[in-house]
């Protein structure tokens, strides 16, 4: 966050597979998984509906007004890279839109995670281009002032190091550390294995009282019922 | 929103017949009809669309990062109850997921209100489980301190006594108290009464002015008209 | 926005087909033709998703909780006007149902765009009126205190005067001055015809830092690449 | 918060000396004894510094824009007495000024808190009357509409019932329930009495680690310390 | 709000003799005397406290990180001008400091009121430099785009045009149009007469309900007291 | 932010003298001296004026509503310390208050910034301990769940590695990388020589415009002056 005017061209990227198979899992199983820590503030929102996706991050710190370095940002992109951005200071402006959509694209991103504003967001649901952003506005942006491109950065309140994995749906956005990212799958895996069981149990009627065995606990605690 | 580590077993539900036939009415003609109180702030949303219920209240309150409450709350839900549900601070956190949902949806509730966060919001949506809610948020919550189950509590800025009908919509979330619900019903029927006259009116160009006989009262207040 | 109690009745309006013509460009098309002003804040949001329209402001300037003016001006609406209205402090309060739709609808009003809150719409989406708005609420007003119909207001950090054209879409709302209208245009459609070749090179993978020739001043301004 | 149009004359308060002995323990030590519960958010702020006090709740439930009812609560003012004012929706109107202020100070107010806004603050701070407020704004009032007065209300997520006892100083403002108002005395006392000999105990370089014996749970709930 | 890259020099002041008295008024009195609008919103805040201030508006659009209009507009103040600055979109920068204030203090100005961050806060206080912002940022800027000096502008969602009066204090900031600045001050000596006179009844115990003849309309609006 | 139940007890703190000689700096001219990279987000609030400070960053990572870190932090601190804590979830919960602040300070520590709550605010500014904050409220926290210790952080939109140096003053807040320190105080030193030269000129009349020679740059980006 604190590196201004430079672009790191060879991050480490978490490892494709381990990346690909974590977005099954959706941010709420992951984030349990890490143990509940690296989501993003939930003032992150989809501009679409009903997209889960994973991917690699390539990160980009802006000033405000100014995506001059969503440009430089675009070149960085591999197949499988999630765009993850952020400002030197809160600003709604829109710094993405269909033309960097369409760059975007070509690159292979997977998708947008801006703590900022996104434009054209018809056109990039239309597209089907995956966006998270703080704003929608259709305010354009200059070019003039350098940011980073590939820096590590704060980003709506996770820390985010080129080359984390990103997983984003309907629920939020999480950041799995590339060193974090092989045992959390595993870890989510695992989680995932016995929903099914659980959810059965519930729609039969059973409680989460005595699936949980919570009453004693409940009970130790100081719980009183009341006629 | 005072008494900790209770639950009350026994509370007073609305009567069925009229707490059901609030939903027909909508949010706004309800909330007319009890002379505009009751409503919950505007930062209380559907995660669905299109969706219009009503249920009698089951009241929560939490604690910041802790859905062990939720747990205890299921057992209380009867058929054609609404959950309804603050925390002592604002927080962000998901609170509810789908397997919370499964449980209540076992124990017969119509949705849930909750002055939080939740998380599963696409599963919810397909299961259609309604929700009302402040926050969208992945993280999960731990179990580990006491709030209550059906005391009165203040969510959202409204005043929510167990068995109080709710009304959701598009439009929010209204509470209806259980002495008022019979009257209100009239006075919402009423005014529906009249919607379609009015409507039909106002669609062949009769303006408001004219209908509602503004003109005067609006001349006696000042208006001027200037060419 | 200082005149309380007024209503102009004859504005000039922008040209209509001017106006008209402005709608498929868009608002970020638009606002950039603008040279970056005129913008709404981005909290004033579509309760619909993928209308695009444009229209002629007829101002509504109110008070807190009293919806009295917006019957005023409803007299006021011809067909192709845009209603745009504000408070004298911030309000959620539903200014505006189903019925005064109906009312604006039949007087020839394309849409709404209020800063405050609006109720009723799910039945808004279904008649296709179009409202931008900065809250839902299903909370009614009252009809006791005076306004100004068609003064110029500052709405969500725009100042519109009665008769500028409006432009709103999904990306937000943007305000073109009259006497800037024509200028506009033509700047915003040379604008859209160079896009889709822009398009069709970002598309097949050429970068903006070659297409914009930005290497040169990237590197001027001292942009370092890291390996 | 739900009957409106009504005043009760009547309430029970606290008892006094229970009521004025919470004032000097303050909302943090006051809002512990309690269990955690009754705090106002935290936008309720003081217009003043250093102040600290209590009193019994004379509560008022106002419309946007009106402060028809805080006339209505003067009335009702006795001497030891805090008003606690709501509106029905979010409104930073200034419904509270010197003038008011005056009257209230005259029946023996000690101060006033208000989820919504108030002026003329410089002279308030020098007349020394106590305010708790959610905003602060130049704006006045129309008198036009009812609303209630001593009704239970929700007032910055507490739900406050008149008579109750409202401690209020630089940290927040706390609501102690009438019938909970003597054992949390009490409780409070006790915790208060401890405080010193804890922090004679912290300043001489005491861990609150080994004071409160937390090192034997930390490590069982697994914490690591790496060298 | 809509011309880029213009200033306007020749811009017509308010009276002297006017804008200077309103000063003492204060911005609730004026705001009244008004007829209760051009407030600006309340998050518009003084970095002093105490301060009571008018002048005649320059004022200033800027784009967001970037302060060069703000050295272009202190040519432009002459001595009793209030600059007064908004930016195309929110940005929370500081966009102002001790060095311009030095500068802008030479040339006359009374105070700043700036709808975006300033810096140095303490020093300024120390210099007696009134300043109302919305934001308190380190934060500093680029020299790098165009904005405006003396166009009207929508500040805090006031319309303030070039020479009108801007009375600011504790309470918030009020714009009095110049063609309105004669009758206003008028209107708000003859209300500030009134004033201790009423004082004076409502501190010997007289109450509102009765000195404003309350008691009828109130009825008659269906007030109930109930014992 | 990525590993929970950690406490790093060896960090690497910045050079002693040269983080002591940035406070003298002040936060804008350290900001500013970065490259304007850093700054926590402005809703950081001192709650103290005038206080100015530096110290190297011990840093905490907490759970919504749970202070238990705080005590395990106590342990780390050594004199000329700042303690920077986030929570995973933004929480407004008083984390900290007379007593922590006690421990703190016989440990060394010249104050706390905090994206969260504080309580006691009153008996810590008699205490002289420096607080910044993102909230002020009394409500307590629970001892239950682990957080980490010298993790790096994102704190407020900065990214805090422990030993990092913190300064901080009324303006904000800004983090000062551990090997960036010594070219950030030689920046800011130079910076700061230059700034009485500047004042002087300014006082003295002489304008921005000229001072800095940006009357041609100005005319060649455009800008026309209208008489």
């Amino acid at each position: 966050m604190h590196e201004l005017g430079v672009v790191y061209r060879n991050i480490q990227r978490a490892d494709r597979a381990t990346c690909d198979a974590l977005a099954a899992l959706g941010s709420a199983t992951v984030h349990e998984a890490m143990g509940r820590v690296g989501l993003m503030k939930p003032y992150m929102r989809p501009i679409q509906q009903g997209v889960q996706v994973s991917g690699t991050a390539v990160t980009v710190l802006l000033q405000p007004g100014d995506n001059w370095m969503m440009h430089v940002a675009a070149e960085q992109i591999q197949p499988g890279d999630i765009v993850v951005a952020t400002v030197t200071a809160d600003n709604s402006d829109g710094f993405f839109g269909d033309l960097l959509a369409t760059s975007f694209k070509a690159r292979g991103a997977r998708g947008l995670v801006i703590e900022a504003g996104v434009r054209d967001t018809q056109v990039l649901r239309d597209m089907g281009f995956a966006v998270w952003s703080k704003y929608v506005s259709a305010k354009g942006c200059i070019k003039a002032t350098l940011g980073s491109v590939n820096i590590p950065i704060a980003c709506a309140g996770a820390l985010v190091t080129p080359g984390d994995v990103i997983v984003a749906d309907d629920d939020g956005v999480v950041c799995v550390p590339r060193a974090l990212a092989a045992q959390t799958l595993k870890a989510a895996q695992t989680r995932e294995a016995n929903e099914q069981a659980k959810r059965d149990q519930f729609a039969s009627g059973v409680l989460g009282l005595d699936f949980y065995k919570m009453r004693e606990p409940l009970e130790k605690a100081g719980l009183r019922y009341i006629d």
